[in-house]
């Protein structure tokens, strides 16, 4: 049983998402959360058992698995066979592994730290910039549209997310811009967006 | 083939940690290479392909990896029969996962902020602090002797390898400073120390 503690327009937003691509619906039990927000609205609920009141958090038959990156990869483990992510022993999992752990380790961090406008030497040094960031995106999506290939995986659907959320986040540069558009034109992203506009106005009916 | 390019006394540290644990000396050709130290020292080593010119990065036929996280996973699914993470189908997979992933999106950047000086309502927000680090894995080790349970796995390797290298980031909790010394009473600690001894002996005598 694959339990899943969602709060709409949040983090979680991206692991709803992926239910949709891998159409795992009937499989998932989602549970609606509320969450403490940035601007202190909302506030910690007694029914995610999050350790820090986060979401997502996914717990399979008892077992939590928390961390977004984490959860991805779990479920394109999990579920094959539409193709979101290669499996262990295709020569491309490498390759999809470090998208989206680096998506975790340097571009969520990069991003926070734009957003606070904090600068600092050894932010720089050891995190890097917006610069190569960048790069590192354009390289990769200058060979093909998406960053594995041919097809959007869950790299594409983890690494978009903060530019679909933030689009002052996004670089200003023609493979990266034409890659958003490519990724939010996927059927999934409008699905995901109307799931939780339905449920923001269950949650504020309730 | 695999490759690891690796700078004695880094981040990579903990790959030759994992080589050795996974005993894979002969499957490995690992290059030594210099990297920018914080201080300014060393540079920039154009036998690195390391687009950022970091360490680790591992090479199988042709694929980079890199991120230290996504590189221990792709080595303990490679390599599943010394036990060091549990595999696809394993009840604990999705636990393994998370405290990789919480590694480097977490753990990392509260011990950069913490050494940095650093503090900001943002940060705080978004990744919190040691308070809640400590907790995390206090909460943890309270249960069992290692991460995952009653062995040592690429996990412990992953976590501990902050606090060897700045004990002075290590958690102030009875449990996981007796974590710290059960991780690094595990031989491969000690080899991989001689590793890179003998390996820094011989860069700066070349
Ligand atoms: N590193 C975590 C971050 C999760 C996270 O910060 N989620 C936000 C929602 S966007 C949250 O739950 N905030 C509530 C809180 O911080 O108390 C992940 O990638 O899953
Ligand atoms: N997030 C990366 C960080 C790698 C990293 O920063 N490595 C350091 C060595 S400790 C490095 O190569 N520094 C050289 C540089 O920043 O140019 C990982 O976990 O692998």
């Amino acid at each position: 049983m694959l339990t899943l503690y969602h709060s709409p327009r949040t983090r979680s937003s991206r692991i709803i998402r992926l239910i949709d691509e891998l159409d795992i619906w009937p499989e998932v039990d989602t549970r609606i959360v509320s969450i403490t927000h940035r601007d202190g609205s909302g506030g910690h609920d007694s029914k995610n058992p999050h350790p820090e009141g986060k979401v997502p958090l996914l717990v399979h038959d008892g077992i939590e698995i928390w961390e977004s990156n984490a959860i991805i990869l779990y479920l394109t483990d999990l579920f094959p066979k539409a193709g979101m992510g290669p499996v262990v022993g295709d020569p491309q999992r490498g390759r999809y592994l470090s998208w989206l752990a680096w998506y975790g380790n340097v571009v969520e961090p990069v991003i926070v730290f734009g957003a606070a406008g904090l600068s600092h030497p050894v932010l720089d040094v050891t995190f890097r910039g917006v610069p190569e960031m960048t790069a590192r995106l354009a390289q990769a999506l200058e060979e093909a549209p998406f960053l594995m290939g041919d097809r959007f995986t869950a790299a594409d659907l983890l690494l978009v997310s903060p530019f679909t959320w933030f689009p002052e986040a996004a670089p200003d540069h023609p493979a990266i811009k034409s890659w958003i558009e490519r990724c939010e034109a996927q059927p999934s992203a409008q699905r995901t967006a109307e799931f939780d506009t339905k449920h923001l106005e269950t949650e504020s009916a309730a």
